[in-house]
């Protein structure tokens, strides 16, 4: 169905490694009405990252006050330092648009959004064995031994919180794995519950 | 995600002249692992029917004795006469191979099945209006005005019954109905209430 509805929200959950990024950005390649939300953070920009972008700089007074308003859909402290967020407004503009906002994003954030947002649909990226996972994490060639322990005991922790998401892609040829989650946007997308609107339409002779 | 599972239940409902055969029939050329069910019934055959593949043809007392049995997953009487009904054991063994059952049922029938087999999952095929169902009906040529009225009408009382399906398809471009049933048959495999086994051996760090 090609018409036009209000977007989706797709939370987009998996271990560090299982290559959440490499299959996101595929699948917005293929589908430039998909946006990649943006963060806010209090943490400073790094050289080359731009406002809006990757992130949305803030203070912390601004954050705070962000808070206060309601404006997040979920936030979180990082290190007891930085804080990061999920600005509301965007995902709402965006979706309103009638495009899909993905939302990278940990366990625990996903099930604060899922709270917000009940028609939000979760999706978990997983690796096709732990074993796999931890031999991505060591053919990277950037992380200590320390590291790749420490990622594949919080990976195992992750993959237990499974059963918590509405699918799971497993990432092991990245192709098949857009695949599914575009047949996951798609079937979604016909959902009866998101399509009330066109069902009343339908019933009340118009066509649609 | 190609590894074996239990196939899927779909039961497809819609108004007669939506084109549910022809989406079916064009969606089975593509997936030979989708198998239609084949109902059985207390009616004669007609010159040319074949036992087991248009129907399976039993009489009264081998249907009764099939109730008795447990053995439908849904039947019904039809004009007090024929009975017709949905074998659980051709849809139960086709499953278990991972091939995919496709039940075509009217929207009692649909209502049935899922309160049977939770696990099953429910598209409504809707044209794109009401007059464009009643412009194919006109088509076909073969219906009485009177015929189309009844058809028309009864169309409308079961697109009322749109909500209670998991999915709609909008059965515009054939094309496009059959990619979107195929949509649904690959986000279903995916979600995570169908996966438990496979996030069971994940987690207990077996290749899946």
């Amino acid at each position: 169905m090609a018409r036009k509805k209000k977007g989706l929200l797709i939370v987009v959950s998996g271990p560090a490694g299982v290559g959440k990024g490499t299959v996101n950005a595929a699948l917005m390649q293929k589908h430039p009405e998909i946006r990649m939300s943006v963060s806010v953070t209090t943490r400073a920009p790094r050289p080359g990252e731009i406002e809006g972008v990757h992130y949305f700089f803030r203070t912390k007074e601004e954050f705070d006050r962000m808070i206060d308003e309601d404006a997040f859909l979920e936030y979180m402290h990082v290190f007891g330092m930085n804080y990061y967020g999920t600005p509301k407004a965007f995902v709402e503009t965006e979706r309103n648009k009638g495009n899909h906002v993905i939302l990278e994003i940990d366990v625990q954030g996903a099930m604060k959004v899922k709270s917000r947002c009940p028609d939000a649909v979760l999706v978990f990226i997983a690796p096709p064995s732990l074993k796999v996972l931890k031999d991505r994490l060591v053919g990277r060639g950037t992380e200590t031994q320390e590291s790749i322990d420490v990622r594949t005991a919080t990976a195992l922790e992750e993959l237990k919180k499974l059963p918590d998401y509405d699918y799971m892609v497993i990432n092991d040829v990245v192709e098949e794995a857009v695949a599914d989650m575009e047949a996951i946007l798609s079937a979604e997308l016909n959902r009866t519950a998101r399509n009330q609107t066109l069902i009343t339409k339908l019933t009340g002779g118009e066509t649609i």
